[in-house]
């Protein structure tokens, strides 16, 4: 169970050799989510064990070529790997005819069904199963972009080991108590659920924001949230750029966690220009956020 | 002088992190020139230490995905660079118009001309400097695909450093006697051009064939090269594979060079399937070819 965030590229537009552009993979009981697909993305996934075969939701957050280049290429790798059943990409609507045509020309001969999901910018819970949502929210910046909120649905409450056995609990039963259900004994007895079950641990939530400004928006968007990502393209001394460019400054992004009660935040989408001292958007993070802040870098794995 | 091959990907379709997809770097006198644009070629350029500002001509050989799919995040980063002055990409028409669209969408805000120049399956003179052409020929394979021969223009007469002394030519006569004139001294006497020059060396000649299957009709345009980089997607045990994906096999591709009279043979574009193994790629081109044959890598340069 939880949430595990997988880096697979964690640098702004302008390539380096130090960071890959945007990409990340969500890892939901063996199941795959990926958000935004930069060049390389299917690279990284090999580079990092993680199996094509579990992959079958892909969420792009804006139409930049960072953070949607790879998935004409990784859409072919799936066929060729032979894929069957359904993929499904999300996308903002306005890209999805380019998309097409794209996949047309690139990636042609699939072996599975493609069905790409037109996105509007605003909330909207565009996945469900049963223990799993995620949700859009909107984002500000350059072009429409949307972010994720993936959300684990609250689990079941955990059976106590000791009780079960003293009160003889049949498996037949366990799921309905699991749900809530007191226990009626062969004799007619009630033991009641609170004396069999502990409150269930806590559901984990992740939400993606990249790339946006910082935006009051937003930060309600995410309130609550258990893990936070979001862009701190740049350090102060290129606010002027953040403001600009429509992203977002390091010590924004920690005061946005802030806000929004994150239990923890990373950051990443971080400008080339900070190659060698990236640790000056750790800290700027770190004094608005008022704690700790993990950094992206790829390869890396957090579990929420 | 001569050319310069800078391996970039030799992968076929299937990526693997063994190889990259399909992309070369031809260097003449300073000046780049990309030979197809795989996913994440501009990240090999800055890994091999190719200046970006030196890539002015991008020829693309075919449509499919692993050939051109670098290319949108290519002149993206070109115009985050800076890059002024004029750009071409020459491609199969059948590709300019979606493009077209994709740049419009991926790298919208140029900050140089792009010029894209429509190809003809077939042969034609598609560049020409005063020191080099490139030409393009036609390939045989699943789409239309062209191959492009480069080729130094005749290199001048080599002065002979003994005689230029010995008669004291002057400096400004000294271009007219490497193009072949005679030299008159002071006091009328002709000193023949032979006396004062030695034969050139000779021009260095390249041809680019990826992909295809074995033809005559492609032995023939490349013939008398002085250097064939050919594609070798399998060995002998996949030659059925080979025939239906419209590839060749490295024997085949040893063939082709034997029959071309290449002095030089490169292979490449090499399966995913015989990453561990793939000296039997070389052994099968060598006795074809009856010659040392050259593996292509990523990284490596090959002076031809």
């Amino acid at each position: 169970m939880g949430l595990e965030v997988n880096i697979l590229g964690c640098g702004s537009a302008s390539p380096s050799l130090r960071h890959l552009p945007s990409c990340q993979v969500i890892n939901h009981n063996g199941n795959l989510f990926m958000v935004d697909c930069g060049e390389g993305a299917q690279l990284s996934m090999r580079r990092m064990g993680l199996k094509f075969s579990r992959l079958r939701h892909i969420f792009i957050s804006h139409l930049h070529g960072d953070h949607i280049l790879g998935l004409p290429g990784l859409l072919s790798t799936l066929a060729l790997c032979e894929t069957r059943g359904e993929v499904h990409v999300y996308m903002p609507a306005e890209g999805v005819e380019l998309m097409r045509m794209m996949i047309a020309q690139f990636a042609h001969s699939l072996t599975y069904t493609l069905e790409i999901h037109p996105l509007k910018i605003g909330k909207a819970l565009i996945y469900e199963d049963k223990s799993l949502t995620v949700e859009t929210m909107a984002l500000c910046h350059a072009v429409p972009a949307v972010g994720f909120i993936f959300r684990e649905k609250p689990r079941p409450r955990q059976m106590r080991g000791d009780m079960v056995e003293f009160y003889k609990v049949p498996v037949s039963q366990r799921a309905a108590i699991k749900a809530g259900a007191d226990f009626v004994t062969d004799d007619g007895r009630v033991i009641p659920n609170s004396w069999l079950t502990a409150d269930p641990l806590p559901s984990a939530s992740y939400a993606y924001c990249s790339d946006t400004i910082y935006n009051p928006g937003v930060v309600q968007a995410v309130a609550g949230v258990g893990t936070l990502y979001h862009e701190a393209t740049y350090a102060d001394d290129k606010a002027h750029l953040a403001a600009q460019r429509g992203h977002t400054t390091a010590r924004q992004a920690g005061q946005a966690a802030r806000e929004a009660g994150a239990k923890q935040l990373i950051i990443g989408h971080f400008s080339s220009s900070y190659i060698g001292k990236e640790d000056v958007l750790r800290t700027e993070a770190e004094e608005a956020y008022g704690a700790p802040v993990l950094m992206a870098d790829e390869g890396k794995v957090f579990e929420v």
